[in-house]
C-alpha cells in the first residue's frame, strides 16, 4: 500500500471511529439517555459533528486523498481501492462545501427537535412541533445552497442518499407508478369484505411481544452477540461498526403487527449492515451504497418475506404459543 | 472576560464534550453493547480518548492559558476563574507529559480488558484474565514514568486522584487506622452470636428490587429526570453533563443487600455530580473535585444514612411492602 494511501486510510478510520460515537450519542438519545439531558446532549452532537466534519474537510485529507488518487491511476477501476478513492472523492467535495457552524447547527438542532417532537407527538400537537421542524427546513435549504445545484434545490439533497440520482426521475418514477397504484388500490377497496384482521387487535403483553420479535428476527440471521433490539418512539436501525448494530422497535400492546413487522423492516437493515465485509470497516465503503438499496433490504424481509405466505406458516404456530387466546 | 479566556472556555467545552462522549462509550460497554463489539468499541474508546488527549495538549492550549493566567493576575485568587485556570493548569501540565500513542492504548486496552474480564469473573477463572491485568499494569507503570516522581513511583499516580497526596501520607494514615480497626473487628467477633441476617437471605425477584431501589434512591434525592439506573457486571456512575448522570447496580435475586446498597453508594456519587453548579459545566471545575471527596459522599449515603436506625425505620415498611414473606 503507498504511503499516502496508508495514511488516508488511518486518518479515515479515526474520522470514521468519532462518527460512531456520534452515531451512539443519537442512540443513546433515542433510548435510554434521561430527557432533562436533551440539551447537554445537542451540545454533545454538535461539537461531534463538527470536529467530524473539520478533520475531513482538513488540508491534510485534501492532500492525502489527491496524492493516493494520482498513485493509483491505472489501477482496475473496479478494484476496493479505486472505488474507496472515488467515494471519499465525492463525499470530501460534497463536505468542503459546508461550513463547519451549520454541520454543528443541524446537529445541535436535530438533537433538540428529537425531544420536542416526542414531546409534541405524545401530546398529539403538531404546532408544539413546527417550529423546530420549520427551522430544520430552513437548515437544510441553506445546507442545498451551499451545495450548489442544477433545475431544483431538491438535487442537492437527494444526492446525499442516492449519489447521482434527480428531482426529475425521481419524480417521472413516482408519476408513472401512481396510476397503477391508484387502480390497485381501488380494486382492492371494490373487492367486497374487507379481511379481517381481528385477531391482530387484543391484549399482547409487551413482555411477550419482546421475546417473540426476538425469536423470529434471530431466525432471520440477525446476529444478537452483534446487535440488539431496544424501543424507541420510531423505530430505527443503527450502527457503530458492522459488529455493532442496533434496531429499535415500538410495541403496543393491543396491536400485534406493529412491533412485529418493524422488527422485520429494521432486521432487514441490520442484515445489511452486519453483512458489511469486515475489510470495509474505517472506509467509506463499510455499510450499505445508498438509501434506496438500504430500503430495499428493509422492505424485502418486511413485505416480500415477512408477509408472505410461506413466512406466515413458519410464523402462526409461534404465535399460537405466545398468545394462545388470540390464535387458538 | 477577557478574548484568550474566552476562547480557551471555548476549546475547552468543545474538549470536555469529547470526553463525556467518551464516557458514554464507556457506559454503554458495561450495560447495553452486544458483546460482539468490544474489538470496535476498543478501537472508537481509542480515537476518543487519544483525539481528546492532542486536543487538550496542543500548542494552542497552552497558549491560550499562559495568556488567560496573564489576564487574571491580581484577581482574587479563590474567584472561580483563577480556580478554574489553576485546575487547568495542573491538568495540562501533567497530560502534556503523556504521550498521545499511550492514552489511546490504555483506552483500547481498557475496553477489551472489560470483555475479558466479564467472561473471566463469569467462570471464576482469574489467570483468564491476568494477562489483561498485567499488560494494564505496565501501561500504568509507563504513565507514571512519564509524569515522573520522587520518592514513590505510586505518587505519580495518586496525584491524579488527590491532587498533591503523598504515598507515604497515605501508608502512614493506614497504618494508623489498622491497629483500632484490627481491634473493634475482633470486639465484634468475640461479641458473641451474630446478627441474624436471614431474612435478607430469600427470594427477591430482580423486577421488584428495581422497583423498590428506583423508589429510595429517588427519596434520596436522585433527580431521575436527569439521571437513570441499570444493570451492571460492577456497580459505578458514570456521567455526561450534571444533567446525565446514570448509576448501575448489580442484583442478586438472593441477597437483597447486594442492590440495595450499591444504590445507595452509587446514589451518593450520582447526588455529588447532579449538584455541581450549572455554570461550571463544560470546565474543569464541573463535578467532584477529588476521589476522596467522591469516595465520601457515596460512602455517606451507603453507610452513614442506609445503614442508620432512622434510615431502617423509613425503609423497613417498603421492604414489607415489596417482599411481604421474607419481613412479616
Amino acid at each position: 500500500m503507498s504511503e499516502p494511501l496508508q495514511q488516508l486510510k488511518g486518518r479515515m478510520a479515526q474520522i470514521t471511529r468519532l462518527g460512531q460515537a456520534a452515531s451512539l450519542l443519537g442512540w443513546d438519545q433515542q433510548t435510554y439517555m434521561p430527557t432533562g439531558a436533551a440539551s447537554a446532549r445537542s451540545e454533545q452532537a454538535a461539537t461531534l459533528s463538527q470536529l467530524t466534519h473539520e478533520m475531513f474537510v482538513s488540508a491534510e485529507i485534501g492532500d492525502l486523498l489527491g496524492r493516493a488518487e494520482a498513485e493509483s491511476r491505472g489501477e482496475d477501476p473496479d478494484g476496493d481501492t479505486v472505488r474507496m478513492l472515488a467515494v471519499l472523492r465525492r463525499d470530501y467535495d460534497r463536505s468542503t462545501k459546508i461550513p463547519a457552524d451549520l454541520v454543528a447547527e443541524f446537529a445541535r438542532h436535530g438533537a433538540l427537535s428529537q425531544e420536542i417532537w416526542i414531546r409534541a407527538r405524545a401530546a398529539s400537537d403538531f404546532n408544539a412541533f413546527a417550529p423546530a421542524l420549520e427551522k430544520m427546513l430552513d437548515l437544510t435549504r441553506r445546507q442545498a445552497e451551499h451545495l450548489g445545484y442544477k433545475d431544483h434545490i431538491y438535487n442537492a439533497l437527494l444526492d446525499a442518499y442516492e449519489p447521482g440520482a434527480k428531482h426529475a426521475d425521481i419524480a417521472a418514477m413516482f408519476t408513472d407508478m401512481k396510476p397503477h397504484l391508484v387502480a390497485l388500490t381501488r380494486q382492492i377497496a371494490d373487492h367486497g369484505a374487507p379481511v379481517d384482521d381481528a385477531p391482530v387487535h387484543g391484549e399482547f403483553p409487551i413482555e411477550k411481544q419482546k421475546a417473540l420479535t426476538l425469536q423470529v428476527i434471530a431466525a432471520l440471521g440477525y446476529d444478537l452477540t452483534r446487535g440488539r433490539q431496544d424501543e424507541a418512539t420510531h423505530p430505527f436501525c443503527s450502527n457503530f461498526s458492522r459488529d455493532d448494530v442496533r434496531i429499535t422497535t415500538r410495541f403496543n400492546a393491543g396491536f400485534l403487527p406493529q412491533a412485529l413487522y418493524a422488527s422485520l423492516h429494521e432486521t432487514g437493515h441490520a442484515l445489511y449492515e452486519q453483512g458489511s465485509p469486515a475489510e470495509f470497516e474505517g472506509t467509506v465503503l463499510a455499510g450499505g451504497t445508498s438509501l434506496g438499496v438500504h430500503e430495499s433490504q428493509s422492505r424485502l424481509w418486511e413485505n416480500l418475506v415477512g408477509r408472505s405466505r410461506a413466512f406466515s406458516r413458519y410464523l402462526f404456530p409461534k404465535l399460537q404459543e405466545t398468545f394462545p387466546g388470540a390464535f387458538s
